[in-house]
């Protein structure tokens, strides 16, 4: 409608997620309406991010060195391997800062429907990670959906025996309502239930 | 917490409007996920943009051209100037299909209160318009908030002798409710009345 460049913007933002025509128009508008140096300034961060960064070598997390700051860092406990599915969810661990040990980041979660095996996902990485470096514990921090839990069990059955696996608890949410919660999730606290401290 | 390059782009995303830390990381995540040619097509068309798209010498509106395609639009009323803020309402109206006439985009509203005075709008330039053409109606398509509407009120006066000039009508949006209109748009609704065609 307006310049196959303005219209070429719309179609390359309506690809992010979230992000409908309408959306996708308002941000192209306010790009149009920064200064260019301003609205270059995303441009020239995208080109940067897949410049520089790449998967750590031992964990998969995004580092722009060849292994990542958490692998590098001797104080944490390396014999403590969580693993997630993407690097989000260890920003979301991390913040926590109740965790001290190292992570994996596997690239997704096991779906054979969409085409994922146990191939496409950093799983061989992890198996001899834990056989190398004298691993006493893995957490599996999957999300706690169909998904997730498939590849937790997955996880969990290969590696029985070599170390001790565990997984994040299921329960109600801090802040959360008996009243509001689904069937699943309180069925999940009462199993998970645990007993009061003195 | 991940790589300065990616800390970079989650602070570039969270200029845009609407879009805040975590949906920032969600899209910088994304991008890290996408092929690099992909991604790389979204810094590309941002540079395109800036490059390429000006505004018309005419009208304002964006064009990679010196003159938008409408204003070149021989076919289309020369002597009828629709006046709106910013592109995307001229967008609005084209979807509309009920326009003919040429527009002129102000590029904002006055608002003298966030330092938008008619200097800083593209107001002489339509008063030179208007002059020159031989124009025979101003519609002013400014929104109908407070700022659009001061802005209405100063051009109507501005332009009283020169052109017809003629506002978007305010009332109830097609399919809405009475119950749930706001006073001021029923009252404006009621103000505007119509004679039922027999």
């Amino acid at each position: 409608m307006l310049s196959p460049a303005v219209d070429n913007l719309v179609t390359q933002l309506t690809r992010l997620p979230g992000v409908g025509t309408r959306t996708a128009q308002r941000l192209a508008f306010h790009l149009l309406q920064r200064s260019t140096e301003e609205a270059l300034a995303l441009a020239t961060a995208i080109e940067d991010v897949k410049e520089r960064v790449r998967f750590c070598r031992d964990c998969g997390n995004l580092t722009e060195e060849e292994r990542c700051a958490i692998c590098r860092d001797e104080r944490r406990d390396h014999s403590l391997i969580c693993v997630v599915e993407q690097p989000a969810d260890l920003i979301s661990l991390e913040r926590t800062h109740e965790y001290r040990g190292l992570y994996h980041v596997l690239g997704g979660a096991l779906s054979p429907l969409d085409g994922v095996e146990p191939e496409h996902l950093r799983i061989d990485e992890l198996f001899k990670r834990v056989e190398r470096n004298g691993v006493q514990e893995v957490v599996l921090a999957t999300n706690p959906n169909m998904t997730g839990e498939a590849t937790a069990a997955y996880l969990a059955d290969r590696l029985r025996g070599r170390a001790r696996v565990t997984r994040l608890a299921s329960g109600l949410p801090v802040g959360g309502d008996l009243e509001y919660a689904d069937e699943v999730t309180l069925g999940r606290a009462l199993t998970g239930r645990r007993d009061m401290e003195p």
